[in-house]
């Protein structure tokens, strides 16, 4: 980061320096609404102030905000979740996060990616139950209350769904970040983490896979390792402090922290331990890689390192030459964010941007880059590498690696392109 | 933080032992679902199932959530935000975090608390402006686009109002802890670093001081030491990723990391540079601190170190004896959190809690301990240490110090008193 936390240094008379330099803007920055003579209006304070006063601090304002659960202003409106293009039937559906309206790492609630194989179950929390069973010493039910006994561990993470960017082909120039990459979001979620809960069934060593499924229409089911079981899974039952909310998997989900969303079974109600996969749906005809030789990769759990530049980004506009900050999110299944670059020639060039603490595991970590648009076009790119080296492809090596056969984990470099007039669009 | 994230050790056949010990737990976990046998139905996956199968499993949920922007299961409507004691007139009000229902650090921006003076005033972002003047090269009136423009930070800090915890005197023993702690919140906050801005203005060297003030009817006013405002002061636009919410100041509020809630002013419109305090009513007739000799103490600007217990806590219920992990939450204004103990025996002895990390600077801290409940009465208590070695004092040596006449400023320990039947209630 930049020196933003430089204690104040100290002058003769042991007073802090004043900052009159621009060093980090320069003359770059414009400021549109510029200098003002002030006014003879006197503030609460007794202080000159701005001789216009606002309508709204003429009156008292709205009491305490009612519903005592509080909503967005009415002017932000529009920052609301997208459905995809039209699912087959109504309830296989998914709508994306605005990423393009957000800032730092945390997804608001309202605003956490949907995607449902047979919609939002409406469910009691006093009547689901969650068993244990399969190769266990002792084949356990678990209400709710149950479960908010054991120790619990808060962690914040990513959820990604594989079939997020659809960059394989087919992209359209109007795309913005919510269309391109919102099926992504970020919380930090509170439950058990799920080697406590296997210390009480007491798993049998012949168990290597976990059958996890959902109490939704579609069963949703899917077969997770062990190790990842014994690692790092947590049984979520609340997301930034409160219950989970309907659309992620209330009142229990399975979270796997850097696997493919899917994986992350919501309104979990079974867990069964056997010594293989168990060779799902979800498994075999969907959440599979085809390859240009007509193979298939199976279990692709790991979300790989990728990026995606929010602010310039497509739909948006830049309303004249000058500074600008560019911003936006880096993220890996396979651990924590080491580095981003970016690049606003189309990848000719590349600079390292800053990245905001904390930078943690599995999380989204937020870059930032100052640029001076010079109002010429312009193309934008970032490129992410994580802890373990892994550094972000670019499309074309993506997909001479993997051919155009398959929907899911397209992790290639975005490309935004920056209009002379300062419109931003879709690179397709 | 305990041994949850062992890496499996693997045995002579290269896969992973298998955990059967209970050694978390012990025997002391009542499982009140108990053992179930596993009837004869049949799963998605084609594996044998509970032969219960909920009736939500058996119809398709609903689609996409609607509207938009989603909203809390209605299972958790008691999950709201509370209005304290009735103000003085109606918009001068607050109302508190349920901090008994929450999880991990974050607060869901629904839940944040709220603190009016004249209420929350409705701010049209576009006409919206803030100047910025007094000892400056340049005074400058910004639009919501030119702060926008700047560099931006982000950070996760805690806000607490300095009348949270009314501990001096005439506390209930019916008390929640959303009504002894709920004006206390933690975000992710995105914004300008203040002193990016001040760059801007250039402050003159003689500048000691800054009056913000706030656009509501109150034109909420504090002034803020030219130290802090260079330091980790932040003019926010967002918190947990979205815009501000109007009762959070929406456009734009300053947040000032450790400091007491009232100073982070809302709805933020002027800064003005002085070279001395500003003198203004709320820090005169209002957040000072009057002492036992009749003097106040002015300008207690840092939060203190604090923690409390929000399970079990007042108006909660511990069902039975046996295993339950105690959880609660601790910060402190002047820095991190190094160490949080727990008394079961009112204060006798202590253990050491478990830290949940990330273990930031001015954030909440989640804090853990198991516990066995014998049954018998018990008072619960959590005792903080910041990182430079200030520890939370008991009631009685925080009223020795202070007296009995200021109603801000309480950070003494909390006490929870557990019946023999399970009920928990605040001792007053």
């Amino acid at each position: 980061m930049r020196d933003r936390k430089r204690p104040p240094a100290p002058d003769a008379a042991g007073t802090p320096e004043f900052p009159t330099r621009r060093a980090i803007l320069g003359s770059a920055l414009s400021l549109a609404g510029g200098v003002v003579a002030i006014g003879a209006g006197r503030g609460a304070a007794g202080q000159d102030a701005p001789a216009v006063v606002p309508p709204w601090t003429r009156e008292q304002g709205a009491a305490i905000t009612s519903p005592p659960y509080g909503l967005p202003s009415p002017f932000e409106k529009g920052v609301v979740r997208k459905p995809r293009t039209p699912p087959p039937v109504p309830t296989a559906a998914s709508s994306g996060t605005p990423l393009q309206h957000l800032h730092g790492i945390i997804t608001p609630n309202g605003l956490h990616y949907e995607r449902h194989h047979a919609g939002v179950p409406a469910i009691d929390p006093d009547q689901h139950r969650l068993i244990v069973h399969g190769l266990v010493d002792r084949p356990l039910l678990f209400t709710m209350d149950d479960i908010l006994r054991f120790p619990s561990v808060s962690r914040i993470h990513f959820l990604e769904c594989s079939g997020n960017t659809p960059g394989w082909s087919g992209a359209k120039e109007s795309w913005t970040a919510q269309e391109t990459h919102g099926l992504l979001s970020c919380c930090e979620w509170t439950g058990v983490a799920l080697s406590t809960l296997l210390d009480q069934v007491g798993g049998r060593p012949e168990a290597r896979w976990i059958l996890a499924e959902g109490a939704d229409a579609a069963a949703m089911s899917r077969s997770v390792p062990i190790e990842k079981a014994l690692d790092d899974a947590i049984l979520a039952y609340a997301q930034n402090g409160e219950r989970l909310r309907p659309e992620q998997g209330y009142p229990l989900r399975l979270v796997l922290p850097g696997y493919e969303g899917n994986m992350s079974i919501k309104w979990l109600r079974r867990l069964k331990l056997g010594d293989q996969p168990f060779q799902t749906r979800e498994e075999t005809s969907k959440y599979t890689d085809l390859m240009p030789d007509g193979r298939a990769r199976q279990f692709t759990f790991v979300m790989e390192a990728k990026s995606v530049i929010t602010f310039p980004s497509g739909g948006q506009a830049l309303r004249e030459p000058g500074f600008y900050e560019i911003s936006g999110l880096a993220w890996s299944g396979h651990g924590s964010i080491r580095r981003v670059e970016i690049s606003t020639d189309g990848g000719r060039s590349w600079r390292e941007a800053q990245l905001q603490d904390p930078i943690l595991p599995k999380c989204l970590t937020r870059f930032r880059l100052p640029w001076t648009w010079d109002g010429g076009p312009a193309v934008l790119q970032s490129r992410a590498t994580d802890d373990t080296g892994y550094v972000q492809p670019q499309r074309a090596a993506l997909i001479e690696a993997r051919g155009l056969n398959s929907g899911y984990h397209f992790n290639g470099i975005q490309s935004w392109r920056v209009q002379p007039g300062g419109a931003v669009s879709n690179v397709v």
